[in-house]
């Protein structure tokens, strides 16, 4: 058991193995990266590649890994033993569900392989699985010991990967102050430098907002959900990358928040202007209103994780510069604001 | 997610559902107390009766039933649901699993419907899970919100449920000052009234122990084990009851502490005339000695939990009055203290 929720952030330029390769250790990586790592893989007695993505999070899935994992290393684990990751947000979130309850608990070191886990899914506690794909109903609260962050591994990445970042990259951001002619320099000339200049502001954020309510209960924790209620609807129907769809949705909010004069012109245009000269991609409504259809998007709303009833949900606004706020909306009002930005055929 | 390790205890004659009957919240019950419960059976909307013992405990088994109450269940609940069990240990610790990593931690209220869970097991916050019968690999530290003990539902159970209760409570009881005259007057008399009556004590006395070392890092805990070291094998081999166990497992404790000079004859003698009274069925080494061999017993020993090395383990010793202590022996040492009791061909 370890419940300290700020874990300790190593940032280095290349991979190294020395601090985590100890004979007793297991180290579970993503096969995508075997040849990044084969010049390591040496170091460790009991490692285990696995193939990432949401079937790895399926409980059925995950529960016949983990019995696999207990037969190959059980044995020879103790609770003195690590479990050390390298991977992205999928394999991150079930070795740390494995750490969890391996002898009720060993330590877990996080070697985030994608950005969006290095900037994000990486810190905060979280682990997540899922029961007949209805996301993260299994879980636990169980932070990382340590998070290992190597620019080689990131730089390592394709381009994609870094985009799919960039809207959690935002969404910190924006609960802080922002110097917008430095920032919208420095993404348009490199997005991986970028990122990789922003990850110790945007890490420290986050972990300000996790140590005020690290188990979700203050409502504190909901900040970060910012983005993630549309986003979660377009990731549903669109299969589209995670932090992409969380950029749309931090811009459906952007909208909304503007609409209902929470938020200023001037400042969301500074936002907006931002996104286009990072170059990721966005879309418009109309690229996928005929994937949303109104009993659908209700649906899945009212599955959001962050609905307290059938008719209401918290939702995330932008206020201005250095603040965001939760308030509760009605279920209809969110569909009418999909609707008035043109995301549905209404 | 629930942390505080003090459970609250309720202390109740009679069995009641009103504190714990609400429309979303989930009983889990043994099957076998379908005709104690079926009074009240119409207050839960939720409800699923388990089949207890140590199949339920394996991973396999119990993932799979974890897979049809969150199918029965999850969609129905919320972070602010309770999972309320009516069962024994091994009906509580599959419980209690589930309530720790449903969505990331619901509250937990024990009903302990066994002596043994009453006087141990529903106390402390951990639970556990078997891989291919290895006690215990999987598991985590989650204590329950509130522990209801009801007196009508302890007395229902068979006098051999009593009895095996008897070996922790007079575990507990050694690690306080002692009064024999009363407690062999009151265990001769009635040993369910002497064991309800000795609850209160001897869960106060397991709280300050786990509050102490609450995820058992700073090793307060290991006091817990007594008797549990050579208990453990006798369960193993014999597949006889856990308390049954322990309590010879304490008895082989007592007489290597006398050996070592650890403890007194005259104080080792009380204990001994206390079982005698209390008519709990005790074994002479010779009743089992051809089930003992000496690899087994090694490789037993090895397994244990408590094992810091292939050599060495942690066994907890009786100093006398008040006084129970942990010191590291050899397994080596463990096995010539068998054979000398008596218990082992040599």
């Amino acid at each position: 058991m370890y419940n300290n929720f700020k874990s300790e952030i190593i940032y280095q330029d290349t991979f190294t193995v020395s601090p985590f390769a100890e004979t007793k250790d297991l180290l579970i990586y993503d096969q995508r990266l075997h040849s990044f790592l084969s010049p390591h893989l040496p170091s460790w007695q009991y490692k285990y590649a696995l193939e990432a993505g949401e079937d790895l999070k399926e409980f059925s899935t995950a529960t016949k890994i983990i019995e696999k994992l207990c037969e190959y290393w059980g044995t020879s684990s103790s609770r003195q033993s690590r479990i050390i990751v390298c991977g992205g947000g999928s394999i991150g979130d079930f070795a740390g569900f494995f750490a969890s309850i391996l002898k009720r608990g060993v330590q877990l070191v996080q070697i985030p392989s994608t950005w969006l886990a290095a900037i994000d899914s990486a810190h905060g506690g979280k682990t997540g699985l899922n029961i007949h794909k209805i996301k993260n109903q299994l879980g636990t609260f169980y932070p990382a010991h340590q998070v290992y962050l190597f620019k080689d591994l990131l730089f390592y990445q394709p381009e994609e990967r870094a985009q799919d970042a960039f809207g959690e990259c935002l969404k910190m951001m924006l609960m802080g102050p922002i110097a917008w002619d430095d920032v919208n320099r420095r993404v348009q000339s490199d997005l991986f430098s970028f990122l990789w200049d922003q990850l110790p502001s945007a890490i420290e954020k986050k972990y300000q907002i996790v140590l005020e309510d690290p188990y979700e209960l203050t409502g504190k924790r909901k900040w970060l959900n910012l983005g993630h209620t549309f986003g979660h609807v377009l990731e549903s129907v669109t299969g589209k990358g995670h932090g992409l769809c969380v950029l749309q949705g931090l811009r459906f909010s952007l909208g909304w928040s503007v609409r209902r004069g929470y938020c200023s012109s001037p400042y969301a245009d500074a936002i907006e202007n931002f996104i286009h000269r990072s170059r990721v991609p966005v879309w418009q409504g109309p690229d996928f209103k005929e994937l949303l259809i109104h009993s659908q998007l209700e649906k899945l709303l009212q599955a959001d994780k962050k609905s307290q009833s059938d008719r209401e949900i918290d939702f995330v606004f932008i206020g201005g510069p250095e603040n965001v706020f939760v308030q509760k909306v009605k279920i209809s009002d969110v569909i009418e604001e999909v609707s008035r930005q043109g995301w549905i055929i209404s």
